[in-house]
């Protein structure tokens, strides 16, 4: 994993944010402390490790610590910014244009915000998509929404022509919202810009519901996720003990990283089994999910619950070739419809009564708005993505490590996904909560 | 329509509810105005037919008047009682299971009541269900979850070893809770036991999540349906907001009648298209679906939001032979995929934009517990559901005109699905609050 | 009551509404079935009485049946309507608000609609609330909130000044919405504008969140209320089951009569003591509530529930002169925070401990959106309440019987308060809900 | 404050935490990796600092980091654990008390745990409050409901009494979850059962809505509670909308600490003025708040919404008496009803019209169950504090640093209520959302 190489070699991981230039500008923030440009945020907190890396004399792991300069790069009173949401939706994407708009507009004065509307679709003029005019009465009340007033699209698109726009519209701070593929897409935009010498501050909001960007902290919209599907899977359960043998299957997001799916489990702790992509299983055989649920069953307890995130089990689709959504991302082959038609059709050939009903809310759950720590979350990142950009920083996310707010290089975070690790605290949790090996390997406690 | 006919001919639909004989016990209710055994309650409020009816000297339409009476005929001391449900969860079976329990054992002083499992099957030895004792401790806290406790089936079992059951464990009165098949069920044993001079008052409270039965007022559980309904259209909406384009496609209950998507579309008015089956729909050509859509989405109105009852469009359909489930319901064609499909793929053949995300969340919706009034209505069906098999009566359930609950033959209820009456106020104001036609028409206000 | 002195002559109680004038304009409705003007909609369903009526030749109780009428008033072209909104806030304001601007707009085509602002206060020049112009954008998402987006107050104005307001805006149509006192001062506006032959409709739409105005049904924004009360009282439950001898005491809204209390009560059944204003108790002696919560407290049950609304229990305050609110209404002496320190004083004397948590939840739960069903009835009063304006009604509400919608002379609906009767059925499951009975007499069942 | 001192000092606040004695019974637990005996998590991120201390030869600020270990030191088959949970209810109570049931079951094999009813009162026989016996069946679903089932008590019991029961019950490890006063109690208890020799483990789990003790990381509830205020703000400023200049005052948690007030005004961003002990301010006077909220309601803004938490402004109360509570703490005087009356006053002395509603919701946010990841983290915490209890360690709290539990001296926790930084990003931002500085100083931006 990714944390552990740079445990071993903080030098190669630790980089300076790109800038645009000196800042020289007086920043118009009154009556608070300023960072200094040297501070930094360590990574992690394993002092065995940090120790040792002192005595040999190297570089402790760290990012630059975000937040107010007093001296800034873009002067406000010429500034025009712009936002653009990408992807899909995510809870708290409204709270972070909200919160941007609000920080350049009472903190440094800016009175230029463009909203670019239907993702990077909006930087192309064929698409005839006209920016919103945002200050702080459009953006009042949109917290209270899920989804992004700006709109969204998927896909990459020219970058020489979104940067020749950003160029017509005169902008000088992009901020990018959006995932792996939109932060790919910022990079690009960034490193033309460098190119072109167009004085371009281009800043990323990281945003994935799955929670598995790396070196960012816990991402916006995670935890109103997790919130969310607390329901869904109190209906599974219902519907699961409202029939003999009843099997509520629960298919979550979570393309890559099991976090949803793992910390959805722990939050409402109905489920007997979590099925994730870091996880391996098998579906026939005595260690096969088949034979587990059975086990459950025969068990005295007449019905189960089973999460399965979207990403599971996708070395049971050996045969089927690999097809790519217009952001480029693989798509995924449909874990939760495969494992409904084998469970039944398994049990109707053993002829065991059987009644599973099937639950696949993702966009149920991703559509609703933040709610309170995400959302404050939310503005925490926005804030500071505002700062950084006032500062003529570039190329860079904004994380945080739980504590303080972090500037980090757009291709840190994109590096390497994070991932549940199944040999830590999470999945043990999960394993007590659900007790599901005891039914993969038919020994009980 | 069924209502209609009542009208013109009331006489045809005036029963006297069956009865096991005279009652002769005195009741052991205290404090309380006993309802008089020839008390009716008018049906409908149509004062000219009704005027005209006594005029005329003939019946005014009404059914016999539910509570407690004076005299009842089981002696409560050797009571003992059986509760069933059957079929889809619906909200409020628990709350109806409560107050069963209460008013047999607080009002009547019951103490022997049997909790059938998982429908008629519980009342079939192979099945090895064994019944729950139920009292108002088992019962305290199961208004607070959906589903039922004691389970439920689908299908019918035999009706002379269901009533074999009823003897052997001395049931006198038989509760079931379920719709439209089961109750057809409970009549057979209504009947069987008549026949065999059992001395069971079978007695049915109306399940119907689709609102879809005769006489028997507003069903409960509807109420909280609609009520569930508001989230995820919201969803939807905010979904269709988020891409160019974007559709929200909604699947909602209704086999047979619309009410679930005619109200769910005035409670959350998000609503552009509701389609239900009493009102056929083409989906081609100048007046048909994909042509509005497309004038709705042309009209500079980037989104739409559709919700359909499961049972609209089903002449689409018309070379699909018919297929039935195990409670002998035609199964309906899915009609959420069938439009999620012919949608987008039409998008594409004419190369327009559009992101289409469909919804399915009748599991979600049907598997909450009751809320507020509905919870209320709840208990009155089944304290009346109580009173009617005290006094003897069988063969009947438990309707409501608003003000009064009522006793209603099994066979009045099942005599003809309610639907939703495409020329009355209801629909009329689901045209008003999505202006659908105007789509439909290419005519706009 | 009301209701039996309107069964015993109800020639004393069917007027017919008002008018300006006879309807000649042909409405511009289309695609809908109209309403002939004798129709007319019974009020109650007491089959015997109506027949005795009709034997003895006289007159069955009954409304104007409300909905559109072929022909109207009102010239469209020429309309220009008003809404005002009073008094306190209740859930479904706002619906109301919506679908009076989209019936008047979509229609009937009318183009002119001011919202008035803060009550009767917005017809007084002196105070300077400019009106709103409303259009279906200005009220697309208005029903999302809760309150009114038009603001209100309390308490009467001059009525020569307020139609003196209504001439100058040339305003020929006023949707009066609140309670008795509004209602009252909507009459006067009615009658003064007759004396003078202004040609206005002026229309009420009823308000009562405590569900007590006559002849009109169900009031919008109680179901609602209902279902918001279940959180507060579930807290008071958890707060009481958490300490030893713990009592959760709720403050409810109902001035004159228990509706909400009682129907709280039922919804979530958590409740234990139910005061209500219809049924006097005591506080001290063998009988009264505090001898009955030591049963309750001692009989094993260590904790209890009760609810209290604000009007309960007057007549333990005898020696408090009167006094009166902006709106002329009899000021409540402050029953919950009278039983909070009597209770906790009993207890304290005699050594007994006990944990008294007071929960006041009026503002909560009356500024809540309406819900579902509760939203759509708020559309069908709106509808209907414009369909009445547009005939030339006048001095009206509108009013429903469960079935149809009804034209209600203002006179009528205020003439008594609605009140729970402490002898039918809605108070006997209260009783039967909460056991309070066996706590106040000491025997136990 | 008092985490600068433990950077300027960490050797000052390093300790070992108390331990019963040597582990060496084997751990029951496989696949799982051990923690090892030294390792330690560090307290901070300051990387200048950590290194400053580094090369001066210092420590640096850390603790014991929590988790399983490969040797143990209690015998699980002998094991008895007792839990207890005192003072105010707090979200996630039961979250954590399944838990260590669940922890101490199956991950164990412990078959013996006690739940000590209502406090330490529990451990006092004259109170004659039975323990119950907890098992994983016991305590399966008791996380969808707010509150403890064990009930609770607020003060201090007497020691030796206490120590005498756990003698008497053969009880060897006690997890205690409560907060500061509680947390008292319990290194008492600790402190006595070593100088007994009694081989207790007495381990603290804690509980602070407020937020406000220190190097524990968030406390468990907080994040709930933030959530739930969300919606009585909403309510205050729906009736602050609904009346001309009206105000809505809402008073919530906080006797030391503004976390709440400050986390709340910011998860719902309709808050205008945000008051918290750790700021103080004037009432009167150009820079009080009454001229504030004058200049608000005069400035175009017709609403105001004030958040006050409970312990803010006490300096206003001057000349009052202090008192206490049972549990040892200062009664704070009560600053919402005292603002509400002098708000009142104030505008009615001007002849300004002004409505004011208050809400005190405190029960209501601290009686529902934790939700999400709220609930992950009572998880985390109770597994955390069974792995110390087996240990052997005694005397302690679990907390986190947010990446890893830790195990905490009681001395530590206790020694100093954590507090806002009114210098710091969160108050900054608070600050940045109301924007009530320009009110306070009557300049604008």
């Amino acid at each position: 994993m990714l944390y552990k190489k740079v445990l071993e070699n903080p030098e190669n991981y630790t980089f300076d944010v790109d800038s645009l230039g000196t800042p020289s500008v007086t920043s118009p923030i009154e009556g608070r402390q300023f960072i200094d440009n040297g501070e930094r945020v360590l990574f992690g907190d394993d002092q065995q490790r940090f120790l040792q890396l002192v005595k040999e004399g190297r570089t402790l792991p760290s990012f630059e610590k975000a937040g107010p300069r007093e001296k800034i790069y873009h002067d406000p009173a010429w500034t025009r910014a712009a936002i653009v949401t990408c992807g899909g939706l995510c809870p708290g994407l409204n709270d972070v244009i909200k919160s941007i708009v609000e920080t350049l507009y009472f903190d440094y004065g800016v009175r230029h915000i463009f909203g670019i509307r239907y993702g990077f679709e909006g930087l192309i003029p064929e698409f005839k998509h006209e920016p919103m005019m945002l200050d702080p009465d459009a953006v009042d009340k949109i917290h209270e929404e899920g989804g992004t007033i700006l709109g969204s699209s998927r896909g990459p698109q020219d970058v020489g022509r979104m940067c020749d726009t950003l160029e017509r519209l005169n902008v000088n701070m992009l901020f990018c919202i959006g995932g792996d593929g939109t932060l790919r897409g910022a990079r690009a935009i960034a490193e033309e810009v460098q190119r072109r010498k167009q004085k371009v501050s281009v800043i990323g909001v990281p945003k994935t519901i799955d929670n598995d960007l790396s070196f960012i902290g816990r991402s916006f919209g995670f935890e109103t996720s997790v919130y969310s599907t607390s329901e869904v899977l109190t209906s599974a359960h219902v519907e699961a003990k409202g029939a003999v043998n009843g099997i509520g299957l629960v298919k979550l997001m979570g393309r890559d990283s099991g976090f949803i799916a793992a910390y959805a489990s722990l939050a409402n702790s109905v489920v007997n089994f979590c099925l994730i992509p870091e996880q391996p299983f098998e579906l026939d055989g005595e260690q096969g999910l088949l034979r587990a649920l059975e086990r459950r069953l025969e068990g005295g307890k007449d019905h189960a619950v089973i999460v399965v995130a979207e990403g599971a089990g996708q070395d049971l689709f050996k045969d089927i070739p690999e097809q790519k959504d217009a952001s480029g991302n693989v798509l995924k082959n449909d874990i939760g419809t495969f494992l409904k038609a084998k469970i039944s059709a398994h049990f109707k050939a053993k002829n065991i009564p059987c009644a599973l009903k099937y639950f696949d809310p993702s966009y149920t759950i991703r559509s609703v708005p933040a709610f309170g720590t995400d959302a404050i979350l939310c503005y925490g990142l926005a804030e500071n993505a505002v700062h950084a950009a006032m500062q003529g920083k570039n190329n860079m996310v904004v994380g945080h490590n739980g504590l303080h707010f972090t500037h980090v290089p757009i291709e840190m975070a994109t590096m390497e996904r994070q991932k549940v690790n199944v040999e830590g605290p999470l999945w043990y949790s999960v394993l007590g909560a659900t007790r599901q090996n005891d039914y993969f390997n038919g020994r009980f406690k």
